[in-house]
C-alpha cells in the first residue's frame, strides 16, 4: 500500500505511552499542523456521541485547529458532564505546552465507553507525546490509535500538480463497532497542499460517503466516529479556491481513493474478519432502497455466518432480499449472483447453477454478491465481513 | 408448563420418518381437524414467501382447511415453479388418501431454503403419518416439526366456561431465522371450542402480535414462518360469535397465554442462547419509535456478545440507543436499566450505579434491559437473547 515512508510537509506526529488502558504500548497521539492549514471533518451522528465529538465540534467552530489529540482505550463516552470537564482540560493541558489556544486542540478518544479519562495518565503522556512531534511519525502513529485492530492502516499516495508533488496520506482505526453514519471510527488525512476550508470540507464529505460511510462489519454505529482531513499548505502551490478547478478535481479523487482504501482495510481488519464481501445492488428504484437492502444482507448474521463457513447458502441471502422491506417487490425479476455466478433468477434456482460454481466463489477471500432488482437504476454498494468465532471472542472478552 | 397430556377433542396428530433431510428421526406430521371446525392463520411477509405459504394462502381463502401437513429439514423455498408444483403435490398425495379435496390441505415446510422437495418420500411417508393420527400425538408432533431446536415446544392450556372444560393446546419451531413479521417459523394451536372464522382470526392476530411477532434470535425473518389456530368445535359448548362476549375475552386471553408461551420458548431455545433478555421500552413518543429502539438494541451484535459474556458493557447499550434513529433525542432524559438496577441517567453513568450490581444482574438467565426514554407513554417489549460461539458454530454447520 505505501512503497514511499508517509510523509507531509506541514504535518508532524508524535505518540506516547500513558497507560490508559493497554500498558506498555503507545496510545495517546498529537497530530500537530503548521500555522495557517485548514481543516475539515465529520463526526458520528450517534445521538449519544462522546464528550469529545462535542467539544470538537465545539472547538472547530471557533477556529482552525493546530494540533489533533488523540487517545486509544478510553472512548470518554456516556461520561456526562464529567466527561466534557475532562476533554476540555485535555486540550488545555497540550494548549499550555504548546503555547496555542485550548480551542486550537480537537480532542479524540476509541475505547471503552462509560469510563472517565485517566487524567492524571493524560497530564503525563501530552509532553511526552509534544516532545516526539516528527514528520515521520504516521507509522507509530497508526499503532498508537489501535484498539482492536490487528494492524494499522495507513494509505500515502502522491501525484503532481504543474511538477509540483502533492501528498495525500490517511491513517485509521476501527474493527468493530462499524457502522459509520458520518465518519468511520477515527480516520485522519493530511494533505500539504493548500485548500480553502469549505472546499476542504465539500472534498471530505464527498470522499466519505462513498468510503466510510458504505461500510459495516456489525451494524454498530459508534459513540465516537470522526474522520479529520488536514491541509497543512506547506505546498508550494497556490491555494486551491475553485471547485471547478482541475486541481480540486485531482485532490478530491486521490482523497476519495485514500479513503476507499482506509475503508477496505477496515472492514478487511473488522473483529474476526476472514472474508471482505462487496454487497452491490443494482436495478433499484432509488439510491434509498438499494442501500437499505444492501445494508440488510450485510447485517443478517446468517448470511456471514455462512461467508464465515464459505457454505454457499444462497438461501439466507434470498431471505434477505425478502425481508428488507422492498415495496411491491417482483421476485421473479430478481437475480441473485455471486461474483460472475447466477444462483437466482425468475423466483427460484437459476437452473444452470451448481454448488459447485457457488463454492468456488465462496472459497475466495474476498468477493461480490449482487443483487438485481430489475426495477430502476439505482445502485449501492457496501463493504462487510463475515461472522466468526473470534468475533464472539473479542466481543465476550473485551472488557476482561 | 404441562403438567397434563396435551390433548384436543376433534384434533388429531400423526407423524412420519420420511428421511427429508435428517435420518432415523420423524420429520413429516399431519395435523386432522374434524369436519366443521374452522381455522385462523398468519403468514410470513417475506417477499420471497415459500411455495408452501403461497398454497396454503391460496387454499385458505377457497375452503376451510381439514390437514395441516408439515414437514422439517427442507424449506421448498426458492424453488420457484417447481416448487409450487410439489407442494400442490403433496396436498393432492394427502387428499387422495383421505377423501377430501386438496384444497382442505394445508402445506408448511421447514428446513434449508433452495433444494426441491423430495417427493418420493413425501408419497411414502404421507400414508404412514396417516394411519399413526391419535389425539395424544402433540409430544411427537412437537419433535418432528424441529430443525435447529434442541427441544420441543409444547404449551397446553386448560379453563372452564360455564362448568365445561376447554382446551387450548400449542406447538411451536424455531430457533434461528427468528425475527417473525406476522407469526413465527412454525406454530400450531388449536381449541375444541367452536368460533367464528372471522373471530378466531381477530383472536390469533392479536395474540400473534404480543408475542411471536415481539421477539427476535438474529434479526432474520424466515421464507415459511406460519402460525395457525385451529378451532375444532368438538366442545359442547356454543360456537362464539361475539367478540364482546366474555367467553371471547376469556378464550382470547388463554389463546395470547399460549402464544407467549410459546415465543419465549423459541427465544429460549434460539441457535446458541444462553441468556432470555427482555428489552422493554417506555416513554417513547409512538410504538413505532419505541419497537424500533427496541429492535435495535436486540439486534445489536455487540450488545448480544456483552449479553453471552455476562458482562455490564452498559455503553453498548447507551451506543444502540444512540444510533436508532430517533428525531431529536434528548440524551440528559434517557434512562438504562438493569432489572432495578439504573445505570445511565442524566446523560452519562449514574452516580448510584456501581460495576457489581450491573454484574448481579448480568450473571442471571433471564433479565430485563429498560430504557425510559422521557418523551411520552407509547411501550414496546421485545423478547431476545445473546450471540454466543454456538450460534456461529450451529449457522456455519448447518448445511454440512
Amino acid at each position: 500500500v505505501n512503497p514511499r515512508p508517509a510523509l507531509v510537509p506541514g504535518i508532524r506526529l508524535g505518540v506516547a505511552a500513558a497507560g490508559i488502558k493497554y500498558s506498555q504500548r503507545d496510545d495517546l497521539l498529537i497530530i500537530e499542523m503548521a500555522a495557517g492549514g485548514s481543516c475539515a471533518a465529520v463526526f458520528t451522528r450517534n445521538a449519544f456521541c462522546a464528550a469529545p465529538v462535542q467539544v470538537a465540534r465545539a472547538h472547530l467552530a471557533e477556529t482552525a485547529p493546530r494540533y489533533l489529540l488523540v487517545n486509544s482505550g478510553n472512548a470518554n463516552a456516556g461520561t456526562g458532564p464529567t466527561g466534557l470537564a475532562d476533554a476540555e482540560a485535555s486540550c488545555r493541558l497540550l494548549a499550555e505546552r504548546a503555547d496555542c489556544d485550548a480551542t486550537q486542540v480537537l480532542p479524540f478518544s476509541t475505547g471503552v465507553i462509560g469510563v472517565n479519562l485517566p487524567m492524571a495518565a493524560m497530564a503525563r503522556a501530552i509532553p511526552e507525546a509534544l516532545s516526539q512531534l516528527d514528520e515521520g511519525g504516521w507509522e507509530r502513529a497508526a499503532r498508537a490509535i489501535m484498539t482492536t485492530d490487528t494492524r494499522p492502516k495507513l494509505v500515502s499516495r502522491e501525484f503532481e500538480i504543474d511538477g509540483v508533488g502533492v501528498r495525500v496520506v490517511g491513517m485509521a482505526k476501527g474493527s468493530g463497532m462499524i457502522r459509520p453514519d458520518m465518519a468511520t471510527m477515527l480516520a485522519y488525512l493530511s494533505t500539504d497542499l493548500a485548500v480553502e476550508p469549505g472546499l476542504l470540507q465539500r472534498c471530505l464529505e464527498a470522499a466519505v460517503a462513498s468510503s466510510f460511510n458504505s461500510i459495516t462489519v456489525d451494524g454498530d454505529t459508534s459513540t465516537n466516529d470522526a474522520c479529520v482531513l488536514l491541509a497543512s499548505g506547506a505546498s508550494a502551490l497556490p491555494r486551491v479556491t475553485d471547485p471547478t478547478s482541475p486541481v480540486y478535481a485531482r485532490f478530491s479523487a486521490v482523497v476519495a481513493e485514500v479513503c476507499m482504501a482506509l475503508a477496505r482495510e477496515i472492514v478487511r481488519d473488522g473483529e474476526g474478519a476472514t472474508k471482505l464481501v462487496e454487497i452491490l445492488v443494482e436495478g433499484a428504484a432509488a439510491e434509498g432502497e438499494a442501500r437499505e437492502l444492501a445494508y440488510t444482507i450485510a447485517h443478517s448474521p446468517l448470511v456471514k455466518t455462512a461467508l464465515f463457513a464459505c457454505d454457499p447458502n444462497w438461501g439466507r441471502i434470498l431471505a434477505a432480499v425478502g425481508r428488507a422491506g422492498l415495496a411491491e417487490l417482483r421476485i421473479e425479476r430478481v437475480e441473485i449472483w455471486l461474483d460472475e455466478v447466477c444462483i437466482v433468477r425468475d423466483g427460484g434456482r437459476d437452473p444452470g447453477y451448481t454448488e459447485a460454481a457457488g463454492q468456488t466463489v465462496m472459497d475466495k477471500p474476498e468477493f461480490t454478491i449482487r443483487v438485481r432488482l430489475g426495477r430502476g437504476t439505482a445502485t449501492a454498494r457496501v463493504l462487510t465481513c463475515d461472522l466468526s468465532y473470534d468475533y464472539v471472542r473479542i466481543n465476550a472478552e473485551y472488557r476482561t
